[in-house]
């Protein structure tokens, strides 16, 4: 049974408040005719603070799109392998064990990917596959851990590393000036994590099931417009609705497992905003206590893109992790709008019996 | 046992022909101090005709990285959705029977990808995977048969598509003056394939084994330098050479088959150029015509990247395939410098006996 194990977490070094961000859309665009709201949904997001590669200064320029994706690939080959080494020592595993790596990450673009690189550089071996996935977006951190179930489903005998690296500070672009736009400049932050699921052993969330939605027509709801500029993000007001639609595919998949959505013992959720947290603990009838590890990523680190679930659930690790064989959901959304979504129990490697 | 399917390939109705090749070549470039080089290694692809989206007037000029990207998604939009349609038929599959799709390109970037415009305006479910890979450029071909095969090896009764799908001449850059930077203006072309890996049933290969070779150090040799003009592919001057490496490789995965890869009875391989062909030959000691397929993919589309291997093989199809049990190693190579490789036993269901 593949079994997904601690994840390593990493944020940057630079910080940028909740009243740091407030205060710099004040100024930056003091006659913007919507700034109360942009300033009230900033402050509705509840992230206190957010962790950037570089000082905010230099975040504010925009450099260009070739310059940006340079300091992508410095920084990524900078901070990645220390949270990769951190997650194959959690699982107690070596590089040379790994049989694939699935690399996600929508904030910076590689050929041939940072898969090639980490081979390269670290002890993983030749024969390593590599998954790059670039265009799944928040999603793909969910997308990830199942790409990894299926593999080790596949060959039960092997190892999966997953890493989703995230530097959204990358994407800001200072001529977007819809509402939405100074939303996320307020909301995304930026994270690594990395975690390996084993096919054999390891301590964490044995995966059982997993699943993929898609929401049918809202391609336009979140996604990037490509420019000489580089990924501007798109994001449409009707996207913290979306828990409506996609709490009845969560049960869905549930209900195919025997199990109900409402009643599990933990909950791993993409903490997209505030509003996609609330109500999915109101569709799904789930105290809002249950969500509190995403709501701790949203509010430490703000929304890290497909290192949220990760992080989500490194924070449950922290807390002493489940009972043995407790009984949760992992879910991350992302443009499409696409949910990927796991189940699985809870392993204790203490508990083992056979 | 997984097998691939039938192929469906298109290549787009603008012709540009080896001559005019190396007329433009000749008229735009004619104080280059290395023309003649150029000339020779244009040459020297067999390249006799390339098929592009666009008349070429229009392909030689750069409206931008933003503009370019539009017309890749409104050419795929228009074009992908029949080929996808005829790979489902040939596979004797509906869309509704299809459980993951596995979209590669990359000549083009979009967020969401179109896995999700693909599942939204043809007949696949809501609950279809999504794998869009974008950064194993021509390798992505191999890799999606690969991980097709995996699915299908995690799920026995799952039906994989994959798609190909890379428009080349939206990449074409004007002040890219480098001698490789010209031999590539004459070497690569716009092409679509899909094909179908059924779980079930199904006339083709039967997938039995895949395997991934990265070739140590050899990072840079090929590479996208991604900048405002969009993606500038770097080709290193060793890349025709790669061969000597890799065919160990693939003598290692048919060892470890129990199989001597020097004697099978097909061979799908990427025909990245002419000499990639010959020296796999040489070092394989297989006799040139084995690579038959290959050789008629790239004198008569040139290299179409991720698509190379989906059309030789549709061309081993149109001769009538191979015979039952027939032995056969896929094999496609691209940036890491990586290999995809595959092997499969030829199944004809005319022959079936359970």
């Amino acid at each position: 049974m593949a079994t997904l194990c601690r994840p390593a977490v990493s944020v940057p070094e630079y910080v940028i408040t909740m009243e740091e961000t407030l205060e710099l859309a004040r100024s930056r665009h003091p006659d913007h005719p919507q700034l109360p709201l942009a300033l009230r949904l900033i402050e509705n997001t509840g992230v206190r603070t957010r962790h950037i590669v570089q000082p905010i200064e230099e975040t504010l320029k925009h450099p260009g799109f070739e310059e940006r994706n340079k300091v992508y690939e410095a920084e990524a080959k900078a901070r990645v392998p220390a949270v990769v080494q951190r997650a194959l020592d959690d699982a107690g595993v070596l590089a040379a064990d790994i049989d694939v790596i699935i690399y996600v990450s929508c904030t910076g673009f590689m050929m041939p990917s940072m898969t090639a690189w980490l081979i390269n550089s670290m002890e993983f071996s030749s024969d390593t596959r590599q998954i790059p996935i670039a265009q799944l977006g928040c999603a793909a951190g969910g997308a990830a851990i199942n790409r990894a179930h299926d593999f080790c489903t596949a060959y039960p005998e092997a190892n999966a590393l997953i890493v989703a690296c995230e530097f959204c500070s990358l994407c800001y672009q200072p001529t977007d000036l819809g509402v939405g736009s100074l939303l996320c400049n307020g909301l995304f932050g930026d994270g690594i994590a990395a975690a390996v699921v084993r096919g054999r052993g390891g301590e964490g969330i044995r995966l059982e099931r997993n699943g993929s939605y898609l929401i049918p027509k809202t391609e336009d709801w979140i996604m990037y417009d490509v420019r000489a500029t580089g990924f501007h993000f798109l994001l449409d007001k009707r996207v913290p609705t979306t828990m409506e639609p996609l709490a009845p595919a969560l049960q869905d998949l549930a209900g195919l497992h025997g199990w109900d959505a409402s009643d599990l013992d933990f909950y791993i959720i993409h903490a997209g905003g505030p509003r996609i947290l609330d109500d999915l603990s109101t569709f799904l009838q789930v105290a809002p206590e249950a969500f509190r590890f995403s709501r701790a990523t949203l509010t430490e680190y703000g929304n890290i893109a497909s290192a949220v679930v990760l992080d989500a659930l490194r924070r449950l690790f922290d807390e002493g992790g489940s009972h043995h064989q407790a009984r949760g959901l992992l879910a991350g959304f992302g443009p499409g709008i696409t949910a990927e979504m796991a189940l699985g129990r809870w392993h204790r490697s203490d508990e083992e019996t056979a």
